[in-house]
C-alpha cells in the first residue's frame, strides 16, 4: 500500500434484532468479499437496538475477546483488512455501547461510548475509555458512537490526538448528523465516515444516509435512506494532515486556548 | 416587553470602501426605520475589508468612544434597541477587527476577533477581549466575528457563559459558514444571527446568505445571494435556555469534561 492512499468505506446495513448470529454472518460476508484497508458497521450491529432492559440485553452481549469475533480477527489478520463495528460490550458484570475496532493483526480495540442517548442511559454504562486513537496500517484511526456528534469536544478530541479517520458507527434516529458531521470533518481537517443502519425496531426507525467526508468538508459518498449499500473509496491521508486552510491560517496553530470555554 | 419575546434580525447590505460616513448613514436608517430589540450587521460594516496595509487601515479606524457613533447610541437609548456592527477598532496604536454592541442604554462593548482569516492577520492585532456575554433587556448576547465560527470552541464558550444569542458579522468569501452555524446552534441550543455582506472588493465576493438559526436547528429564515435585506423574527428566549433535549438529554449536563481535550 501506498502510505498516503488507503481504501476506506462503510456498510450500510439493516440488522436483526437479538440475532448475533445472522448479523455476524452478514459482517463476514462483506469483510470477506470487499477489498478495504477500512470498512465501518453501524452501532450495536450484533444485537440490535430496541431492548426492554438491561437482563434482556445481557444475553446478545460479548466480551472483547469472545470467539464469535474469532473469525473476522483471522480474516483481518490474514488478508490485512480493518474492521469497525458496533456491539454490546459485556465486562466485569457491567454493560456498554461499544465500537470494536479489529486491526490487520487481528488484534482487538475497544471504544465505549462516552454520550449515552436516550433510554441508551438506563441499558448502559456510560463509557469510560475515553477518546483515543490507533495507528493501524499507517493508518491514525479515532472512534465514536452515533450521538458522540452532537458534542463537538468528541470529534475535536480526536483529531487532537492525531486522527486521520473518525470511524462512526450509528443507529441515527434524527435527521441532523449527516450534516453536522461535514462540519465536524471541515473544523477537524479529518475524514469522517459515519455507518448508519436501516430498518426500524419499535418506535425506532433508522435513517440510513451513511457517508464519508473528506477533510475539505466534502461529501465523498452519501446512501440513500432506503437500501442497504457498501462504499469503498480510495482517499489520501496526507489531507487529514495537513491543517494548513490557507498560507496564514493552520486550522491547529490557530486556535487560543487561553480564550476557551470547557 | 414580554421577557419570552424578542424582535431579533439581520441587515445584509453592501458596503462602501472607505466610505464611512455613507455605511453610516445606511446603518443609521436601517436602525430608526424598523423595529426591533437586536439587529446585527456585517462585519467591518463601516470601512469596507480589503485594505493594503495598516497604515491605510488606520484612517477609516474609529475608537469605541468615537462621537461618529453617538447617534446610533442615541437611537438605542431613546427607542430601546441593541445593534452590534462589525467596524475597524484604534486602541493604543493598535487596531483590532472588532464588533461593536451598543445597548439599548446606547453603551458600547467590543469584542476582538479572536481568530483572524487570512490576510487580517497582517492588517489586525489579535483579538485580547475574548469571548463574553451581556445581558441586554433580559436577552444574553454574545459576540463572534466571521471566521471565528470554524472553531467549535467560539460559540461552545459563548453558549457555556449563558449565551441566548450569538450575534455573528460576517464578510463572508467561503461556502461552508452557513450550514456549519445550524451545527453551531443545534449543539449549543442557542439562537445565531449570521449577518453577511454582499458585494465585492479586489479578489474577494462576499456571499450573503446572512441567516436566523433556532437553538433547535432549523433556519428561521436565509436571504438570498445577491440581494440587500432586512429580516426580523420574534423569537421565545425560553428555548435557548433549555439545554434538554429529550427527558434523558441534557446538552450541557452529558458534556463529559474529564475526556475533552483542549
Amino acid at each position: 500500500m501506498n502510505k498516503c492512499q488507503s481504501k476506506i468505506g462503510y456498510a450500510q446495513i439493516d440488522i436483526a434484532f437479538k440475532k448475533p448470529e445472522k448479523n455476524l454472518e452478514k459482517i463476514l460476508k462483506i469483510v470477506k468479499k470487499y477489498d478495504f484497508d477500512l470498512i465501518v458497521f453501524p452501532e450495536l450491529a450484533l444485537s440490535g437496538y430496541d431492548f426492554k432492559n438491561k437482563k434482556e440485553l445481557l444475553n446478545f452481549s460479548f466480551e472483547r475477546e469472545d470467539k464469535i469475533f474469532d473469525e473476522i480477527s483471522n480474516i483481518c489478520k490474514t488478508s490485512s483488512k480493518i474492521v469497525v463495528f458496533g456491539f454490546s460490550e459485556k465486562s466485569d458484570g457491567k454493560i456498554f455501547n461499544s465500537s470494536l475496532l479489529i486491526d490487520e493483526n487481528g488484534k482487538r480495540y475497544v471504544y465505549r461510548k462516552t454520550h449515552l442517548f436516550y433510554r441508551e442511559t438506563i441499558l448502559f454504562e456510560k463509557g469510560d475509555t475515553g477518546f483515543f486513537v490507533k495507528d493501524c496500517k499507517g493508518i491514525k484511526i479515532g472512534m465514536m458512537i452515533c450521538f458522540d456528534w452532537i458534542f463537538p469536544e468528541s470529534s475535536r478530541s480526536l483529531a487532537l490526538k492525531g486522527c486521520d479517520i473518525i470511524a462512526h458507527p450509528s443507529n441515527l434516529v434524527l435527521p441532523y448528523c449527516q450534516d453536522a458531521m461535514i462540519t465536524r470533518s471541515l473544523e477537524n481537517r479529518v475524514y469522517s465516515i459515519t455507518s448508519n443502519r436501516l430498518g426500524g425496531e419499535g418506535t425506532y426507525h433508522f435513517t440510513g444516509k451513511s457517508q464519508i467526508v473528506s477533510p475539505q468538508g466534502i461529501v465523498l459518498n452519501r446512501a440513500s435512506a432506503h437500501s442497504e449499500k457498501i462504499y469503498i473509496v480510495e482517499i489520501a491521508l496526507n489531507l487529514s494532515r495537513n491543517k494548513k486552510i490557507n498560507r496564514y491560517n493552520d486550522i491547529f496553530k490557530c486556535r487560543r486556548k487561553d480564550f476557551y470555554e470547557c
